[in-house]
């Protein structure tokens, strides 16, 4: 496992992935690459983040990487097939985080999975699409959170904006057990989401981390070797644009910053 | 004024700016171009930004326009120079949001002016620059408000989501005596942000509409024969996204809709 693990977003939500990687799998090195310069992708039209999302695979192979996760969810929905089936061979991967979440959701669920995400990550159905393929009878509601991800770049996670945006958007599920975190960003409000989904259902609701079950699903692809704990695993990181970099990276990475290069893709 | 006037977003909240148009000058005809299939513009790069705005002029430039509306307030900051000096002639005219609510804020300003809009129309900077080429002496102070077209799109403005977002951006403004609303979005806000702006100042702020400094502006500069009442103008729609029409359009234009047709750029 000499080579780094490629990992890109387009922005820096993706590091609440890489995070959990790094968490999970500390000795590996990883390559971090945020396309914060486009970001967000949602707005655009398919061929366009096909394009950016090529040109981010094609970077990461450039510095060494042979298994490249794509941390970004409206990526994962729109683009894994495509990216998988350009890029993918005996000597190079690309993981998806929408396969691990609906894995993950459907071992855990009793019968009715809620997903949020953004809007594009919604209109996709790529989650009920893999959720289906593991277990036809689930029931799967998906629900549109589009002010969640700007609340968290606002830094109010802490705020009563973020309780009752939350609350609204959960109202809107019925009767679910379990409640997948369908953005990087959705993590950082995971106690505001957890208690809401608890105190509306008046149940506990299991919620899945999409970024803690893709590490698992890196940890059981890559093998056992990869999670040694005797070394550290060093951290490159590159962005397309740097301007908010110190504000938002060491939130969504849970540690200061080593520093990031500044590249055009 | 038998051409009709061509008006054009990236979505359709300028359908706020064309409803004052529509108001202020009934008597004529008017063309709506949203680019909603692309929309937002706002985290595209500057020559994206361009080349958007260039086939939306054309093709109102196409549809017979001979005076165009930049109603969206990004464009107006950071293309309008460019449409004006690459199709302005005397024969064809490109009028931006940005000038007319800096000449109407100026106006009645007692020195201190609030600006509030998206990051990018912020970090232009273009209402700051076109306020101090009118009054270099006043107090320009601008606020990124990232949170409020998202919630204007949920349709959240009469809830304490929306009353809370206001007031943590009208609380980073201190002393100012009139504030400008700078998105199309906006108008929809314009009670709650009335509301928190005089609380949080201790005093009457007056509150500078973009649609309607723009109407008034385009009533002084097409014509005394623009706003004749003896007959009402006609009304023709174009969108290059119809799937969130039904649900928006009317909000923005504050009546029913008269039928868009669905448009290639």
């Amino acid at each position: 496992m000499a080579a780094p693990v490629g990992v890109f977003d387009s922005g820096f939500g993706g590091l609440s992935v890489l995070r959990e990687l790094r968490r999970t799998l500390p000795a590996l090195d990883f390559t971090y690459l945020g396309d914060s310069g486009r970001a967000p992708y949602g707005g655009r039209d398919l061929d366009t983040v096909l394009d950016f999302a090529e040109q981010c695979v094609e970077r990461l192979f450039a510095e060494g990487c042979r298994v490249i996760v794509v941390a970004c969810h409206t990526v994962s929905c729109v683009a894994l097939r495509h990216l998988q089936a350009r890029y993918a061979s005996s000597e190079r991967r690309v993981l998806g985080v929408t396969i691990p979440a609906a894995e993950n959701a459907v071992a855990q669920t009793r019968g009715h999975i809620g997903f949020i995400g953004t809007a594009r990550t919604i209109a996709s159905h790529t989650f009920r699409t893999e959720a289906h393929k593991l277990a036809p009878a689930v029931r799967v509601t998906e629900v549109a959170a589009p002010l969640l991800a700007p609340i968290v770049e606002e830094g109010w996670e802490q705020t009563d904006i973020a309780r009752l945006a939350v609350e609204r958007y959960v109202a809107q599920f019925d009767g679910i057990d379990t409640l997948v975190l369908g953005c990087t960003h959705y993590p950082l409000l995971r106690d505001v989401i957890e208690r809401q989904a608890r105190e509306l259902a008046g149940h506990d609701v299991a919620v899945v981390d999409s970024a803690t079950a893709m590490a698992e699903a890196a940890r059981d692809q890559l093998g056992t070797g990869a999670n040694r704990r005797d070394k550290a695993g060093r951290l490159d990181c590159f962005a397309t644009d740097t301007s908010r970099l110190d504000e938002l990276a060491p939130r969504f990475l849970g540690e200061p910053l080593t520093g990031f290069e500044l590249v055009d893709l």
